[in-house]
């Protein structure tokens, strides 16, 4: 592997620029294009992994040009000093120093909001630094009432195939599996429910709707809190109740909702130990974090390893 | 659940422009701040969800503020006619045309490689507009040689405390998971093996090592094709072949590696279908994509409802 992309090595170096300030431009390093003496400087931060990294403020008052001519001294002089990257950060209303910044062979690595972040590969070979986020995710939930068999499903307004599927949507940022099922649903169908297990993934790259990203769609079972309808006319043509059996074998559904159809019959008759990845949360390495670990439920003599030999 | 931001709801829109031209600029809408005549116009395609998209050409000859004074005008115009959002593709080396649309209250939606897109929200309340990819994803394979016992296990070179833990990494852009298992392990390790199935999932948010964004973490079952160890020197301090039952019961691993180690173990013993979650690759509605999708294995009259009643 290589060990600049792989997890964390980046991470320290991001996350805590280093105490040591790396200045360039008055320095005037070999190739500069043009004076740079008394014009102000460009400040780098290295990180543990030889990059470094530039914050621009939003008090910077050179124009296009003038900035130009100290990143390229600033380039050369890290170039010499052995620095493998560097990192750009530009506040949006300075984005005046963007396209300067690309003409020295900088590309956006991602922007949000108010900020961009462009880089600049300085070591050998093809960039090795890590890339942004790769993946939307979206969340359906399967609300199966066992008292009845039935399960809530609805058609979509907008799609010309107006099969029947399971309520979701894309989870905001920052939000749990479980939480965007359980929202989705509500908002869709004004059903309450609860998060009882994770049943299905897929995977689904290069996706149109996703801004060509990739695409993670989630499925999970969920047990209902309340029954009456009351759906969302701008999303939904039809929201009901359907018999489980009757959703398994219908053809007016998606793939992917029939396979979970006939996973959810499976489990009702078998177990739904036999169809679960139960959750559980624990604490991540980043205090004050937690993650959420979903697998299947792991008998408690295994979990704490207790009479196994 | 608010439509605007479901699944596909901006699918078409974006994937396909719309064959009208909305036209905006000399018509010179009340409210416009500065003259516009024979200047040139901002030309946007509108979308069946009520936005409009302009893109920006790489031959524009405007400098700022002429840009600025045209896109008012255009937002007025747009608002005017009802337009809930206007999307702004920008290609980097005409990035002097961001800070203006900033002043007009534009922000970055996401930026990679050679441009960006910037967002206003015209429609009533918060923005309703679909975000951008927002998990990265890593794979760790757990490769387990049954007619030994042992598993594949490595410390990390970089890390303070040197745990026992799987080989993995950060998955390319487009990549399957599975690929990325049997990629890293090789790339870490040297030791080749076939993708098995996916064993657990783990969720996580404002990760400094994924640029705040969240990560998602997934660890699968491999089956080794070669056994020789030919460790990656940069990235490992060890590498080895471990008694399975020796690395559930070690205190010197992580909470994650430990609670799979664990799940295998009772795999091997009980049957790898009571903790395996098989893969099943289906076509997209997408011509020509396909997908890949995970869940329980499901027994052969369940998948195709043959004598199920």
């Amino acid at each position: 592997m290589l060990p600049w992309r792989s997890w964390g090595f980046w991470r320290a170096g991001l996350a805590r620029p280093g105490a040591l300030g790396l200045l360039a431009g008055r320095r005037g390093a070999s190739g500069a294009s043009g004076p740079l003496a008394g014009a102000g400087e460009l400040r780098g931060e290295p990180d543990r992994y030889g990059g470094v990294s530039v914050r621009l403020g939003p008090q910077e008052r050179w124009d296009a040009a003038a900035f130009q001519r100290r990143l390229q001294a600033a380039i050369q002089q890290w170039r010499s000093e052995g620095r493998v990257a560097v990192w750009l950060h530009i506040p949006i209303l300075q984005s005046r120093f963007i396209a300067p910044a690309a003409s020295l062979g900088f590309c956006f690595h991602h922007a949000e909001s108010d900020s961009s972040t462009l880089t600049l590969w300085l070591g050998e070979g093809p960039s090795r630094l890590p890339g942004y986020a790769t993946h939307q995710v979206g969340v359906a939930g399967a609300v199966f009432d066992e008292s009845t068999r039935k399960i809530l499903v609805v058609q979509d307004r907008n799609k010309l195939k107006n099969m029947w599927k399971f309520p979701g949507g894309l989870s905001e940022p920052g939000e749990d599996i479980g939480d965007t099922a359980v929202r989705e649903v509500f908002e869709e169908t004004g059903i309450k429910s609860e998060f009882k297990s994770l049943l299905s993934i897929r995977q689904q790259h290069t996706n149109p709707g996703a801004f060509g990203k990739s695409d993670m769609y989630i499925i999970c079972r969920l047990k209902p809190r309340s029954f009456t309808i009351n759906f969302c006319q701008h999303e939904c043509l039809r929201c009901e109740w359907m018999e489980l059996i009757d959703l398994a074998r219908t053809e007016n559904t998606t793939p992917i909702t029939s396979r979970v159809a006939r996973l959810l019959l499976y489990g009702y008759r078998e177990g739904f130990d036999k169809i679960d990845l139960s959750m559980e949360e624990l604490p991540a390495v980043y205090t004050g974090l937690f993650y959420k670990l979903y697998h299947k439920e792991l008998p408690e003599n295994y979990k704490v390893m207790t009479g196994i030999d």
